[in-house]
């Protein structure tokens, strides 16, 4: 991992406007992980300030709430721990949380019946 | 996938508590291929009437959201359709259901780029 | 796909092993594709024969059932028909066939639910 | 986690009804996770109980080893740690569990390559 | 999905952008559904182009097979499909594409042994 | 885990061909997980060696940055570890391991993003 300190100053370009956008003083390790790949660091940044920063149809605290499930529905410890975090900070109430994850509990029940059924996708789903 | 007038009467109930909850003449394709196993038929539908259509702290159009992307991060391709279709009849916009779909995108490039990268999980995540 | 008829006197060794092995005419369409590239059609001809044809602890509709449950976890369409037909052949009943997707999908659920909610393993399952 | 000395009424008596289902004087992590949303708790404890409780056409070992290796193709590293303590305790010897998870490895390959090579299924399996 | 003649002047001017890079005069389909949300087309053709298209240290033929393997583990039919044309096209050879296969069968089975039998990182692999 | 020193006769023979095909003086803690199964782990063997250590179309440095790909899609975290290690031991830059890293993280989400958006597959990718 990559520390501020000990980071180029490409790397530095991104972490800065990491913590501006986010007002916080730290960049989370997530980001001094794939800072090894600096690239990767700059291209990921953009992205997840364009999906997450921007300005929407949704609001901040849903879409913590989806980032979350999707983490959740992909196994992955370390962006379940940091997007339940920052669905707490974005005004998730624990009773929020525990609805979405019932409800990646139930679709990941239905996906798997769905899929081991072999069942057809409606007509009426096809026609919008 | 068993139709309604092939169906056995515990079958049937289940079809027509689901009909009457959702305000629809006919079940979807999912519903009469699980009832092909009625213990299934029956607990999965007291499952998903109870996640999805009780009351709780997400309105419905959240919950739609929500099991739509479970249902992409999981690849299912019948629940894709049938849960795009359940979010617009809640009131889900095109630009909704966009932002919905890049969350999945790009929570499934970080989600897998945690996993590659082994990123250990940051020490505020730990403590709530 | 790699037809008999088409296939080198290599890919025909394999085919004549599965359907002698099999007792049937003629090899499914799995074989066929991956005869695309002979020694993963060899080597998996291999692994096949050793672990679901061999002697063993476990019957082999038990073993069907549970290639089954695995095809259907990772939703492997093509799979998830083959041994279907392959676990009604060697005497699976429907009811068999609905108890094993029941658990496909109740695992699925509780699955999700575990790693979502980042369960710690019990210290009784670390000690054997 | 929610200990039982913390519990609600409401979470208690769930507590209570599945350690005398399983005749034991605690409940595993995974319940006391999952009791942080009580709806949860009651709707997966009722669903775990039929599924596997219940009687039906597979007995209680098959079912337990159906459900480590649907947890281990999941990677679910806790269901994986639980369910093969499960299986042991209902009269699963090593050498099944190893043939258990010798299937889980092949049948990942094989739906890995049924996938990769984008094999259509045989009309063989469509009918029955 | 977006045809190009029906495209906003936005979408234009990104299709316009992918046929000039890769010397086509045509958009694939994957760039014409995505482009039902234009954010997220936009998003998504800097990032492939700036991977794909970039210079860096493995050659574009390399990069097209990890991009095939990588579709084929997560179970992507269109990515399959399309990456398998794409690194046929950078010169891969069927038998590059077979060995490739390959290794997407093996490390499937292997991945989830090593997460079935729960083992442990050895130190090796943890200093580098 | 199995350790050599306990190791049966036909556990041994299986370790010391490791050891030799590899140059190495121990076996890693995968194999002696494995060895819990002996026919599992004979065969592994076996398979790994035929595709990893023959001679093929693709060197080996690319085979391994292709296994660890793999192993980072399937988010198997042992597998990440050894293989990444497996690949710098065969040559592969900090910067390669950073691009393959890369499409990796790319691939997850156009992979999620095709599936989501149900893209059908270009006429022209069926057609070889």
């Amino acid at each position: 991992m990559i520390e501020y300190k000990d980071a180029s100053p490409e790397v530095r370009a991104v972490f800065d406007d990491l913590m501006r956008t986010r007002g916080t003083g730290d960049v989370t390790n997530f980001w001094k992980a794939i800072a090894a790949h600096p690239p990767t660091l700059q291209r990921l940044w953009d992205s997840v300030k364009a999906v997450m920063s921007g300005r929407g149809a949704l609001d901040h605290r849903t879409k913590e709430l989806l980032y979350l499930a999707v983490s959740a529905a992909n196994g992955c410890d370390y962006c379940i721990a940091s997007h339940a975090a920052s669905a707490r900070k974005a005004g998730a109430t624990e009773e929020m949380i525990g609805e979405t994850l019932a409800i990646v509990g139930l679709a990941s029940e239905t996906n798997a019946l769905a899929k081991a059924y072999r069942v057809p996708v409606d007509e009426a789903f096809e026609r919008r």
